[in-house]
């Protein structure tokens, strides 16, 4: 059954009402009333429809079941990254949705090399990168992709999931395995890695005393935009959602 | 203490000559007899070493003692991939060696987009990226990149390692972990992933017959470049080597 990303339909009592692209696509593919569809609200929710009427401008499809995207993780994850320079920031986005980021967030912090220049425009190309992304891996979500200026809402917002893994290249921490295992039957995390330049020890500190997990990724050195990915992917694995 | 990946360095009879590119470096350095600095030769051992003669072509170092790299993994694993279009290529020979692969294999498929064209230009500017890569992330090991035409060959080199992994998107699967997991103590392994087209059914059938482990990476689609790169991850994760 085809299966659309269609994050601007109307989905209420029971009928879709398609607009826009998302029309002209149902009219490219020449899809006829009776067929069957899948409509993904971008947001964790498919829906199991059947065309009624495909029109220029707009089509319609009547809404038999719903139900939570099976292609979701069961913990949400948000990416927590200082904000790397360039194409890094690209493909940190991408990666990241396929492997199955909640949310992307890009942070300030005292070693960023990237200026948050143009921040909106480049917010507007990073959400475009999650969209395609995520329709390409068959996501259910569209992470949302954004930007915090200010390093203690970057804390604040780790605290508040049920696992907060700061990846720190030095000093005292725990594997990150440790850290992932010591938090069974989590259902939201959070992972912050650090720019080009790594954190400031004082960062660091500040990380610690908010009671966030302090860890280690093992003897090699992974570069800004791979690090998110990879620690990404290991708790993926460690929750059975890859 | 400083440490330099230097291949080409004679390191026999408790001496280490360095020449060329390597003793241009330590001379820039500004090296001084008497200093001590580690030398990786790529292939899995660190040399500790105390420099005895700073020559404008040629230093000389006393090799103190030798142990294997300690930021090695414990799993030797080779990736063989179909061969990917372009840039793509680049980025899986860059982050499977940021992740921990031994070796990195190319080969060609029936659904391989990309051409074999001029294959030893682009292993010789692969083998490039994986040097970086390696010297970057502190890894002891420089992964040799190849290629391969024969696909038989490839199902020969996975088979020939404790634990051999054909990723596939269809079909009678098994969980990445649940393979990973049912060969505890393997110390090589192979990991098989498709072209942006991936496998032709009769290439994961020959697979299967050649008995290796046919997996399934969780209800998302990864893309060609991806699929390795989280695999590897998981397999150096679930191995203690994160």
């Amino acid at each position: 059954m085809t299966r659309f990303f269609m994050a601007g339909t109307n989905l209420g009592g029971g009928t879709a009402i398609i607009r826009g692209r998302d029309a002209e696509h149902v009219r490219v593919l020449r899809l006829k009333p009776g067929e069957d569809i899948v409509i993904c609200d971008g947001h964790g929710t498919d829906y199991y429809c059947r065309m009624v009427r495909v029109g220029d401008g707009e089509s319609e499809a009547e809404i038999l079941r719903s139900e939570p995207s099976k292609s979701e993780p069961t913990v949400r994850t948000t990416i927590l990254a200082g904000l790397p320079k360039g194409e890094r920031a690209d493909f940190l986005v991408q990666k990241c949705t396929e492997a199955g980021a909640a949310e992307i967030v890009f942070f300030s912090c005292t070693r960023c090399v990237a200026k948050a220049q143009n921040i909106e425009n480049k917010l507007t190309r990073w959400n475009r990168i999650a969209e395609e992304a995520a329709k390409q891996s068959g996501r259910g979500v569209i992470p949302q992709v954004s930007y915090l200026s200010d390093y203690g809402e970057v804390l604040n917002r780790a605290v508040h999931t049920d696992m907060g893994l700061f990846l720190y290249e030095t000093g005292d921490r725990v594997p990150l395995r440790a850290a992932i295992e010591s938090r069974p039957g989590a259902r939201s995390a959070a992972i912050i890695t650090g720019p080009e330049g790594g954190f400031e020890p004082f960062e660091a500190e500040l990380a610690r005393h908010a009671g966030l997990n302090i860890c280690a990724m093992g003897p090699r050195i992974l570069r800004c935009e791979t690090a998110p990915v990879v620690a990404l992917t290991a708790l993926m694995y460690a929750t059975w959602n890859l």
